[in-house]
């Protein structure tokens, strides 16, 4: 739906809630579709959005709470009769139900659970962590037995509601419950009625176990262009499958976590509008305090350089571009060697290799920008020794720079640390400090100082 | 598949093309999955891949080239025989062979064209930019027409071979082959036979049209959990249709962009390791020549200021950590509104709020800085009136870094220009400069130079 027309539609939605004409107001969300009804949803008032749920049919509402952020949810659902929010859940994925009630009060989710027709199948999803196979993974899904032929297969399907995308792949499994293969629907559709699905079925079938993380099972399914991927326990006993959209909304949100970590603020959980002050402070604060103790360093170097930076001001003049360049360097080696990582194109096994592809990137830019660094720091200054002590610099800088920062990236991803956490501002104040210490030690030779 | 099986498996080729066995070596590769073969075959040597890629089955031959960066495909690509190539081609999926033509020399294209079974759809589809839904769509998709029964469709269901992610959601056209509505294979099984699909389908059908950008295409998709979305032309006819698994490709494609951008680097188009040192360098040196050359306004403030820093010269001791403090802040704000502004948790519309909310965060961060600060300066220079220059100034420096760190993606976004370009380094060095005229500034007032 085009923004203008979401903005239309909310402004309907509005007026009808002010004038109390709660039927109109869920009349017309009831209409949309569910991805527009939440956006609709998140935008009205708090007391707006609980007077107005408990009359939405229970699916749209499912629908609506499943596309919120979990933290926005969970503050709805509270608020909401429990017998209202029993029929809600009841609506709702078992995976995100399962997402939902770890959110509430457990007092509260043990009397919604209660209440739900699969209940057993939501408590069980519980236990496993949202950001891994079991808690990525719905439990609805329709095992094929292999001595079924196409036919029953068929009849399985029609007697079968599921959502739409969790039909397209069905997995086959023996009398154990054990996955033994994965079959289309369309192979079923165009093989003849009577053949046993063990005959069509590809018995090299990939999967994961529940506690795979979130990222290597979206690495899979992207790696091998996967609809759906199949979860086992440590029997290989079929538990669930994760199907392509969630996967797609994992691959966002790492995307979003990945960004924010190298501008080097701690991820939020919501909505940015939606986070508060205080919180977005707290997830800020870390780093920057973290960062600007470091920079003390770059002031003890400073200070130590004291004597020098009398006798020779202009040094002064020369600091900014020189520290700013190799922390953009640097910034520059390490955002490309991260997205090298997540995307596979480079692992621990190359890291002599990329070390050196930097090394030869880091002296043909520092031949370049020491040419041009040299002039301009002589047309500026008018003095020989500082433009060559500008120079100098620049090219050890640049060198030290790609070189850090094409090997930080890889030994933070070996030794199990986010690599994104390392680079970016801290990258940038790392190379601040060493690159003044560079920028002195050359003046102290070439200016015999 | 693993990554040590996979280099046991590349191990293998690699003996088995050592002596000449290259029977064994195209056995060995195409018994795997199309991923897994494009990444053995890429960590083979280009004489290597271009003895062997003629032998390997073409189908097998297609889906390699398929899974390479655009650009290392053409390389390969024009090193075969034109009549080798003509027949790996003819395996491609339209849009995958169009890429392909479109990087190879032109006469070359027009030669294999012309010995394509595809050719004019090909060739159609070489018009279209490769970042457009027009670039995206396979055309070897089936249309259903409306007047046709659920058994008839399933019967041309049957008569037809596509890949498997076309056949799951089936779009169905009028007699003009315009787009009039959608059905899953799913409905059509279910339906009783006689049902013509005109009633069972949902006419409420999500399109493109081919010059959409491929970003849109995938908010859409993702936004509404599509499988494949259809390309119309201006008349509603039916072009072609997206699948899900170009768009996880493109979803990671943007994602790595940005944050290469991010970083200040021009994003690279293949490979890491398979890029050159110049093209890197020549990806990297714009921005880093620009922020140099902008570098040199904070060396110019920190020129005019000089007689301050003679006659006090422990200023010059907290430069590093208040430029950085600033950078830092203002990175962490577009690094968190770049990141709402992809997600569509704001747009320019809230700029005021986004503003307002990026304020009050500058301020608490500004309030906590400002106290450290000054503790740290005073027990380090015994100064009250630089300890207090210092706390003020970081106080000022962080509602301002903020404050254009908010304002400055939104603006970006909305005259036209990517945000993450004037993020990330861009940002830092914009902070750079204001910061230490804000600090001298204080340093003037307070100080009473």
């Amino acid at each position: 739906m085009e923004q203008a027309v979401l903005e239309q539609t909310l402004a309907r939605v509005r007026d009808a809630l002010e004038s109390n004409d709660l039927a109109t107001a869920t009349s017309i969300i009831e209409a949309l579709r569910p991805a527009d009804q939440a956006d609709i949803f998140s935008d009205l008032d708090d007391n707006q959005q609980a007077s107005l749920l408990p009359r939405i049919n229970p699916a749209d509402a499912a629908d609506i709470i499943e596309e919120m952020y979990d933290q926005d949810a969970a503050e709805i659902a509270v608020q909401l009769p429990l017998s209202v929010l029993t029929r809600i859940v009841n609506e709702m994925e078992p995976d995100e139900a399962a997402d939902l009630l770890d959110d509430l009060p457990p007092d509260q989710a043990e009397i919604i659970l209660a209440g739900l027709k699969a209940g057993q199948k939501v408590k069980s999803l519980i236990s496993y962590p949202d950001d891994t196979a079991g808690g990525l993974m719905t439990t609805s899904f329709l095992a094929l037995q292999r001595r079924w032929t196409a036919e029953q297969c068929i009849e399985a399907i029609r007697a079968w509601h599921p959502e739409d995308e969790t039909i397209y792949y069905l997995f086959v499994t023996d009398r154990l419950n054990r996955l033994v293969g994965v079959v289309s629907l369309r192979q079923l559709i165009v093989a003849p009625p009577k053949t046993p699905v063990g005959e069509l079925m590809d018995p090299d079938v990939i999967y994961v176990t529940v506690d795979t993380d979130q990222e290597d099972c979206a690495e899979l399914m992207q790696r091998y262009d996967l609809l759906s991927l199949p979860v086992v326990d440590e029997n290989r006993v079929l538990l669930g499958i994760i199907t392509i959209d969630d996967l797609v909304d994992v691959i966002q949100a790492e995307a979003s976590e990945d960004i924010q970590r190298l501008g080097g603020a701690e991820p939020l959980d919501r909505a940015y509008l939606d986070t508060g002050i205080l919180t977005i402070t707290r997830k800020r604060i870390g780093w920057l305090l973290l960062l600007f103790i470091t920079a003390t360093l770059t002031g003890y170097v400073m200070d130590s350089f004291q004597e020098e930076l009398q006798t020779a001001v202009a040094l002064a003049i020369f600091i900014p571009m020189l520290i700013g360049t190799g922390g953009n360097a640097g910034s520059q080696t390490t955002a490309t060697i991260i997205r090298a990582l997540a995307v596979g194109d480079i692992d621990w096994g190359d890291a002599l290799k990329v070390w050196w592809h930097e090394v030869n990137v880091g002296a043909t830019l520092g031949v370049v920008m020491a040419a041009i660094a040299f002039l301009l720091a002589l047309t500026w200054v008018s003095s020989f020794e500082i433009a060559l002590t500008v120079a100098v610099s620049i090219m050890i800088i640049l060198l030290w720079a790609t070189g850090v920062g094409s090997l930080l990236p890889l030994v933070a991803s070996r030794i199990g640390i986010d690599p994104t956490v390392v680079s970016g501002p801290v990258m940038s104040t790392l190379v601040d400090a060493t690159g003044l210490f560079i920028y002195f030690s050359v003046a102290r030779m070439i200016l015999k100082l």
